[in-house]
């Protein structure tokens, strides 16, 4: 299916039909969408869940009113639906998670809703939970694989499953099939480096490059994919060592830490993969996420013998549509135009 | 050998023979040995290489001076032995490493000597360094080691080797035969727990214990275990969602990722050894350092099959003792008596 044939409308005439929220840990992500899916404006706030003076209902509402009411007020009774950390305990109210397998309709049915001060009803996305010995977890992630998924109705939607990586702060990789998150696992990659960088003895001979150094951090992920019976903590310490000896200079040592923690992660994911007679490199794969990001991981999955790693844009917006449009919020036309503009 | 029928020297009347430093990154320890090797004083400044003020040599001169000038004034002309990163390019001055293969005959062979104001020379103990793809480096474990060895002459003194373990803040593994250290790899295993409690979001879930929960270290150390082929970046969240899902408490959490972390320390080492065809449970092994941290590494190792964990004492005091007396310093009469006091 293709939706550039759709005619993009033109902002001031568009009729809104519904305003979707993407309302993280740091931030907070407004779209308002036309009937047809496309997008008619965008907001962003620094007002993430972690940073809503006070955190309770009142001050939810109050930025909610703050980042959207202009639009409530010329389209009164707009519906509206927000996925993210805003449905956890620390957010406006919690939507429980549901258990994998997941999909698109297991998402709807789990939908949680508040009504504000002004009576507008907000529809908040419930995360995602793998129970077992490991159990994890996810909020926001499910709706950007749905939105993923929607990109190419072919993907996942059979036995033979896609893999959606989502790298960041906490990464995520999901295993989807017949259409449903069937398992997925979190790295704590990015925000492991972070604390490396700014918390250990390893920052403290790295100065940063003028742009980033793609051989330091290939070259990162070879060390590490070379050392995935020893793992990371066998490792790191390289980066302080191969500096010692000048074989590393000063500003190629961050790229080259970033290279070992993304190689010892797609390690677990190849040993994960493995254990279900999966070859990672054989698989169908979809990354989302910051494009610089997505394509380090691209670089690092070539590495491992992967160069078919799709980069998939607007998954967010795509995926608040598709869960809005199967809830019944909004006219289910078919597919956003939004994400090919 | 046995040292308890040694009588242990009046310290008002014992004849200094021996100042030795253990200079590093946080504090300096100053130990006055008699002439058997026995300690007469110690004393303790937090004074380490990184709080020295300024930094240069006069800096350094000054806090000697001020730790060990009163001993000098009573016994001048007394030997002065110093081992630790007051030995790197950071401290008082640099004592190029010696490369593995490396015993005490080395380490005396790569001694430097700096001379103070006063006039007294300071003898400085090189580090050791592992070259190869990943080199590593160690300053102070090696005098430690020596130590270790000198507990027991039969340990690591043929080709069957020993294995030495060194818990801390940058956790060393050695590998010893033939009375030298063979093999060594550096674990960020303490630094990686403090910067992942104090500055990741595992910490925000975490409360101290009234005491170590002795359970929940296990119980991280065996889930590492399970989980030794997809490593520590797949495992460490577990530590919040087992808490978000009520089966891990607060006050566990602590406890139990220092049990992640350490196992997944014990995942490599056993990678590493196998590699060589060696079973860890079946190797003399010896651990240097803090005494609950070494019974946590018991713990552990007994979760790795490894029941015979022999904790060694007072090895920084011994090793000085022993690099000194190989390196002429003292008159070489044997053991030290103090670390058996």
């Amino acid at each position: 299916m293709t939706t550039s044939t759709r005619p993009v409308p033109d902002a001031t005439s568009a009729t809104p039909s519904l305003i979707a929220l993407d309302w993280g840990t740091t931030s907070l992500r407004a779209y308002l969408y036309d009937a047809h899916g496309a997008l008619i404006d965008t907001r962003s706030r620094p007002a993430g869940v972690m940073h809503v003076p006070g955190g309770g209902a009142r001050a939810f509402d109050a930025v909610f009113e703050e980042a959207c009411g202009d639009w409530l007020d010329r389209s009164p009774g707009l519906p509206v639906l927000a996925a993210g950390m805003v449905g956890s305990a620390q957010g406006w109210r919690e939507a429980p998670y549901v258990a994998v397998p997941a999909g698109a309709d297991a998402l709807v049915a789990g939908l949680i809703t508040v009504t504000t001060l002004r009576g507008t009803t907000v529809s908040i996305v419930p995360g995602v939970i793998a129970t077992g010995e490991l159990p994890d977890v996810m909020r926001g992630e499910e709706t950007q694989i749905v939105g993923a998924l929607a990109s190419d109705p072919t993907l996942g939607a059979d036995r033979s499953g896609v893999l959606i990586g989502l790298p960041g702060t906490h990464a995520k990789w999901a295993w989807v099939t017949d259409g449903l998150i069937e398992r997925f696992q979190t790295f704590m990659t990015g925000e492991l480096f972070a604390v490396l960088r700014d918390h250990t003895i390893l920052g403290r001979t790295m100065r940063a490059g003028a742009s980033p150094d793609r051989a330091a951090f290939v070259r990162g992920v070879s060390v590490a994919r070379g050392a995935r019976h020893t793992g990371l903590l066998a490792t790191i310490f390289s980066t302080r060592t191969l500096g010692l000896t000048d074989r590393l200079a000063p500003d190629a040592q961050g790229d080259y830490l970033s290279g070992l923690l993304i190689g010892h992660e797609l390690n677990a994911l190849d040993a994960m993969l493995a254990e279900r007679g999966i070859a990672l490199a054989d698989q169908p794969l979809l990354l989302i996420g910051d494009d610089g990001l997505c394509a380090r991981y691209a670089d690092a999955l070539q590495e491992f013998g992967h160069p078919h790693a799709r980069v998939v844009a607007h998954a967010t917006e795509r995926g608040l549509w598709r869960i809005a449009s199967r809830a019944g919020l909004v006219r289910a036309d078919g597919e956003p135009v939004c994400a090919d503009q």
